[in-house]
């Protein structure tokens, strides 16, 4: 209800409080859309990874441009996989195509461009509608990438076949796995949808299933044994849950983000059994399929080990898996490509999944022609081979470089320890907080891991992401996200701050 | 429920009904995802501009290319406003600085691009980080495209201010719409939001309501006075509405998609009034406010009117109104770009919205920086300025002459009436079935216009939309949308073409 006030007592705080503006003639009129009458599963949604940590170091940067003097010369923002935000450069023959694609004119020039890259983007500009990245696409994506993603699925899976039928092209994973999420959920009270998800976990999923109003049903990883996943541990989830909701898919993040595990064959066989064995739809985010340093560790694809195990397993257990350009050696996040595949989905499902997806009538264009360098890159023998095979290599030597250097020296400080970042881009190690350290959060009303960030951000410029955004929480003890992103010289730098800074902060509150 | 059925008389079909899915070794286990589990909501959805009949038309493009005869030789898909699929050609100052932004190394080359072009593109990629495409942007857009986008919309309306904070980048209109959208939706029984949307629509409306689980009013637009919009008429509907939901949002489309009308500044005032009045959210969907062909016509933007009504209005009616780089002249959909601007929105509640677009963490860069060039043209004096203003002039001036043409044709014919096609890309005509075609569409369980479009696709290759998708539906009477996008002399074959299919129908169904 809103109170029509008029006159010159007018109060601006109360007005606001209740959502009513009031002009300059005295009319109030309450606002249609208030924090009380908006949808209320929006207001459920938190999303860390770009939350108020995020937000302030933002403001931080503008501060600083406006010539305020801070303890700082410089906001880094290790809190999110933007590689090339953090100067990775992109792979050229990418970025040739794409030049090509978009202004074809530069097809006539001579010498400017290698003949592969040429080829490659007539191929591309003649898939499209009008020979122009500006036509839309059919809504499930362009034909031909679709083609060669399959193609690149049957090579990396030693030629488990795939059908460009079952893929997808998405805007980025996150768009994949949110519209996948969407078809499962139904039901109310006890048959609500549940889904489980990993703790830690990568915020996208918790921030999905509050909007869609599922079930979060949380497994926790190892982090005794380099956050590993246990069949005991999601035998127990499943089971608490069945309590409350109906447990109907899993979500697997495989190598971890942000915890970097990799996991081994036997795991994915274990949870494939488990997911065939519990009735549960496997979605497995394999974003980070090409960042995986640990000697010892491989990556193995879901749907390989799924389709090893046999007929009785490749045949029946649903699995949807999501790859994008934003990650591995590529970086490429802001051209939001990706791809899905979908494998032992109903049909008459796929058919609504073809439908629901052709209401944002197709994903962008541009990433779609990304998506089709990635998974059909330079090949031996042509001109831009070897120009690719050095970036590429430089890029992942770099990442496992920065991933065994961030672990060596956050473990050298007491009260920080770190599993080995095996994969993907991101360290997460564990915090001691001293005790007057979490006093003073709670008296503050913040987690006691953002009050740690929040004070080494505002003390450093370096801004890292609590742990409890990422559902992981702890008494005394705190987790932060950080990547391994930042060049070595730079990464080196962040990391002796960090570790100077919670030398400080420990002191001071001891 | 599943049966298991082992043995060799497993009946394939059976089991597939159930969504169940029998190995060669007997094993059978029931669908986790199926027609009758899944999301409700999604079933709910339909979405005509990419439905059957396309579905079919993309089938019969196949066959054409398999060889396969057909009484046509070429597919034409005028279902959907899809500009450069027809062959209109892109702005070359646009993709000159697309193809900088891509591949920075031809900022190096001389003579290739205009100054102007070279730096456009310097000063997109310093707005990014990394200064590259490939780096995600902050949630809510490319600070440095807000601001022109927001210079753009105070030039546009005549000095009214706008503030790039209400300013959002967004993937397409469509991901704006949905967005706002979603944040409305709350409630159950009556208390379930209800948004008026016009009759004929666009049929994203309907799917997103749907998936929503919002309720659709509908409001019908008025043939016999050019598809205007009459407040009578949103009064009933309101009026209606409130026995059976709570009405919170009104949308509108100027120009009208599929209808081509184009609203009087009047007829905006009184949907301002009447929004302000029944206290309703207002959505203003404008991607097509370059394209105005019909004299006397003028796009007024909502957001202009209604700071043109005084504070009353301006200082209270929440508006939301949506662009993108899709229609107009430039007809880039591939790129997926777009904005949106938010009028009189609670600051909690823009908090929330900017949360919930971070879920998607940026829209496509390479969109962002689009909706830059298009906000922000070469200027007079500049090196592109003459190229981009012949292309531009000539791409709009052709869309106005096919409008008229269109017009001109379609009422030639007996039992074709078409209104003025005043502005946007279609054109919507009313077309009498005859009882005869009525009765075997109805046997045939389609819609009377759907088995019209059908069978014209059938016999002449010509893809339409019928009317029904966009929800107008009457006895006796189908319409259907087709776009006036194709090339002038194509188009005149295409028009003759249905002239003559729909006399060969009306004959053969009377």
């Amino acid at each position: 209800m809103c109170v029509q006030i008029v006159g010159p007592n007018f109060h601006s705080e109360r007005v606001r409080r209740c959502g009513c503006k009031m002009s300059e003639n005295g009319i109030s009129r309450p606002k249609v859309l208030t924090l009380d009458t908006m949808n209320p599963t929006v207001k459920m949604v938190e999303y860390a990874v770009r939350g108020p940590i995020v937000q302030r170091a933002v403001e931080l940067e503008k501060e600083l441009s406006e010539g305020i003097e801070k303890p700082f010369t410089e906001v880094i923002k290790a809190n999110i996989g933007d590689a090339q935000a953090m100067g990775q450069q992109p792979i050229t023959f990418f970025r040739q195509v794409l030049a090509l694609c978009s202004y074809p004119e530069l097809l006539n020039l001579d010498n400017t461009f290698p003949e592969d890259a040429k080829n490659r983007a007539r191929l591309i500009l003649q898939s499209c509608g009008g020979s122009s990245l500006g036509a839309y696409s059919p809504s499930q994506g362009i034909d031909y990438v679709r083609q060669d993603v399959a193609n690149y699925i049957e090579r990396r899976d030693g030629g488990v076949p795939c059908d460009p039928d079952n893929i997808y092209l998405t805007t980025g994973a996150s768009d994949g796995i949110t519209t996948i999420l969407k078809l499962l959920v139904c039901g109310q009270g006890i048959d609500r949808t549940g889904v489980m998800i990993s703790i830690p976990q990568y915020p996208l999923y918790s921030a999905a299933l509050a909007e869609l109003g599922a079930v979060q049903i949380n497994y926790f990883l190892n982090e005794d044994n380099c956050w590993s996943m246990d069949i005991q541990e999601l035998q127990r989830a499943v089971n608490e849950a069945r309590q409350h909701c109906h447990p109907r898919a899993l979500c697997i993040i495989n190598p971890g983000n942000p915890t970097g595990q990799v996991q081994s064959r036997d795991c994915i066989e274990d949870v494939i059994r488990f997911a065939a064995k519990e009735r549960l739809f496997l979605m497995a985010d394999e974003v980070y399929q090409d960042n995986v340093y640990a000697e010892g560790c491989k990556f193995h694809s879901f749907k390989k080990v799924l389709f090893e195990m046999g007929p009785e397993y490749s045949e029946t257990v649903e699995l949807a898996s999501f790859h994008s350009t934003s990650k591995c050696y590529m970086g490429e996040c802001g051209f939001r490509g990706g791809y899905m595949e979908v494998i032992n989905m109903d049909d008459d499902v796929k058919s609504q999944l073809t439908k629901l997806v052709s209401v944002r009538l197709c994903s962008p264009v541009p990433g779609q022609a990304l998506m089709d360098l990635v998974v059909n890159p330079p090949q031996p023998g042509e001109p831009s081979y070897n120009c690719f095979i050095k970036e590429r290599t430089a890029t992942l030597s770099a990442l496992a470089e920065k991933a065994k250097l961030t672990e060596k020296i956050l473990n050298t400080v007491p009260g920080i320890r770190c599993n080995p970042v095996q994969g993907a881009m991101y360290s997460f190690p564990c915090i001691t907080i001293p005790d007057k350290a979490i006093k003073e959060a709670l008296e503050k009303g913040q987690q006691p891991d953002m009050f740690y960030c929040m004070t080494m951000l505002e003390e450093t410029g370096i801004c890292l992401v609590p742990g409890s955004g990422f559902g992981q929480k702890r008494i005394n003890e705190g987790f932060v996200v950080m990547t391994i992103l930042p060049p070595i010289d730079k990464l080196t730098i962040l990391l002796n701050k960090v570790k100077e800074f919670h030398q400080r902060f420990t002191k001071q509150y001891s």
